[in-house]
């Protein structure tokens, strides 16, 4: 008697959060130190101390109206902050009313999807990628297209041409990736630029951009701002600020982008109706003292290294991620990934299956937990490389 | 290029966000003690000691894990710590789990409204009503059907039976109501519930109540949970606390509700997937501590006082509210909302005309304005009355 088109999907409920409860249960038996759950990308490092002075700051000196409603857009300082950060880094002048802050990325990208997608609408997603796009998409009425990636997950631009037809409204591109952990270079957005724009209607570019601030081996993340033209970003400070919780993020529309006056019109619209109504006040506020703050990247990267190394020494196959918080390692051959979880999972190692991140043949472990999980973990993957000769 | 169902929303706009523009424009041709601008329900009391006493203590004892990922219903404390309170209110049982922890009460609407409607199920909503609900249930492929209540702005049971067909898969509630400020009494509600289950299908009935903590004259809002059985709670505390613009509510099933298994299941699955992911964490651990706090209650009464004088000392007509943060004055005779509003503005008395409430023949004022503003409005309001031969 509720929404039939609810019925499969609490039935089946997230692959990944029975992975997270399955972790719990095993820890119950074996112990903490003894059960190695790569499954859930939850960020685990502690907030920069930027972000505790500010909250602490807040709160101690409270002012009149800091709780109460603001414009559905957020503060106009915070907006022009963060415009003014985007814009220096690609060089170019950004209108603060470009900017509309969020309840984190997720929220977001709804916002942004609502104003976009008329029913049958198709917006097209690279595989693997993170799965909440379908029901994002889904959301607003939108049809999911799937295109490969290329063998090192890089966009394909000759697939994505293949795949548009003249009800493509959108791409979502997702760099650092999950889960793949790969950056897209600059020469690759400005051919799916030049591809895209050589269309006979706008397809949105929709970047979403949680990991951006997670990079490795000094790589920089090229400004998409300036290589893509019709985009829109979805940001989040879940990963760069360590505040998946609080749930702030912002939509930015590019200055560039052709339908600029009515889709950042249309944005703030979706995010009032759609029942965010505006970004909490006071992680509006904390973010903007924090802007040019970064949780602590060298320790994720050495964990990076520390689980590569457990992984590559023992026999298995990954491409090594130059960012965000996961690999995605290649299931051996032979096998299915269902098979390989369930092997792993004798061990007590939990990762999840590529299926779900529509990227089969692969599982991804995410290495947001402890150093010491990952230490430990050691023994276990050459014990499950052993067992099936690896090594 | 965008969707093309937004070109209408954004070129038409929000009638009451209009006037709080006009508003701000006349404040700085006259002056801010000079324009009284009734417009807007923004609450301006601050929030109570409580509150940011918590808020306070949180952020000077930061504990590892405060601004992460939690359950997507939020944190079990906060939840059990409603569900108790709730429970001993009605003078019942509620688990932990019929709650579930949202970006305010606009969220808690949208989540509810996507888990329950298949495309052209039908919502009634009950004349004059806030007018958002429309976005709300057209977000999720619903149909608007508006019935008219009585005289004395209460639901005509009658009226909403002739309405109801076997598409109508929920009515929409809001005691206290705005923009009447009428509560509904406790036999109203169980006469209600009586024709509802008279009907072959569940008709859920969603309670919409930001305004539950905001009565006057000693009244209390009868236990809707003891009335009602198909029923969903979506709360906020916006006004309650004084926190609009932090984005905290919660959706609560009634364990009696015909669907509680699905339904609370497909909320928290709604909340994740339009977008929220969870309620904002530092805000849910704030409420938990205030749970029984709240704003100056007495200060809202006192200057719905002040103002309700001033109407009807002035010559016009209005039923005294009992609840929120609004009066709904009768326009005078031989006026259209419109024409009446005009004679206002040109005394800087702006108010919203009751087609934006679908409530023809009214205006509404807003109260939660500063007492000082109410108290020189009325020589304004004596002149407006006394243009139209009323004083």
């Amino acid at each position: 008697m509720i929404a039939s088109r609810m019925i499969p999907k609490i039935r089946s409920g997230s692959a990944i959060r029975k992975m997270f409860e399955e972790g719990n249960r095993l820890k119950k038996i074996y112990g903490d130190d003894k059960v190695y759950d790569f499954s859930l990308g939850n960020p685990d490092l502690e907030p920069p101390k930027e972000v505790s002075d500010a909250l602490k700051e807040l709160a101690d000196n409270p002012t009149p109206g800091m709780h109460g409603y603001m414009s559905n857009s957020g503060y106009e300082s915070t907006r022009a902050a963060i415009a003014k950060k985007r814009g220096d880094e690609a060089g170019m002048e950004i209108d603060p009313g470009a900017v509309c802050m969020t309840v984190g990325a997720a929220c977001a990208m709804n916002d942004v999807l609502h104003s976009l997608l008329d029913e049958g609408d198709e917006v097209i997603v690279l595989c693997p990628y993170f799965m909440e796009y379908n029901s994002y998409i889904e959301n607003h009425g939108g049809k999911v297209v799937r295109v490969n990636t290329s063998d090192d997950f890089m966009p394909d631009i000759k697939a994505i041409e293949a795949a548009i037809t003249d009800r493509t409204k959108a791409i979502i591109i997702n760099s650092p990736n999950n889960p793949s952990g790969v950056v897209y270079p600059a020469e690759l957005l400005s051919s799916l630029n030049d591809m895209l724009k050589s269309k006979d209607h706008v397809i949105h570019v929709i970047s979403d951009e949680p990991y951006i601030d997670l990079v490795y081996d000094g790589m920089t993340v090229p400004p998409v701002l300036d290589y893509i033209d019709n985009l829109v970003i979805c940001f989040s400070w879940s990963k760069s600020l360590s505040l998946p919780g609080e749930r702030i993020g912002y939509t930015l529309v590019s200055p560039k982008n052709e339908d600029y006056e009515d889709l950042t019109q249309a944005i703030v619209y979706s995010h009032r109706t759609l029942g965010s109504v505006n970004a909490p006040a006071i992680w509006q506020k904390v973010v903007e003292k924090s802007l040019y703050a970064k949780v602590d990247v060298a320790n994720y990267e050495k964990r990076r290294d520390l689980l590569y190394s457990n992984i590559v020494d023992a026999g298995f196959t990954a491409v090594k991620p130059n960012g965000a918080l996961y690999i995605f390692m290649k299931t051996p051959d032979g096998l299915t990934d269902e098979e390989f979880q369930d092997i792993c999972h004798d061990y007590n190692i939990l990762l999840v299956p590529g299926k779900s991140f529509s990227g089969e043949g692969y599982c991804r472990l995410a290495f947001c937990v402890s150093e010491t999980t990952i230490r430990n973990s050691r023994e276990a993957f050459f014990a499950v490389g052993k067992k099936l000769g690896l090594n």
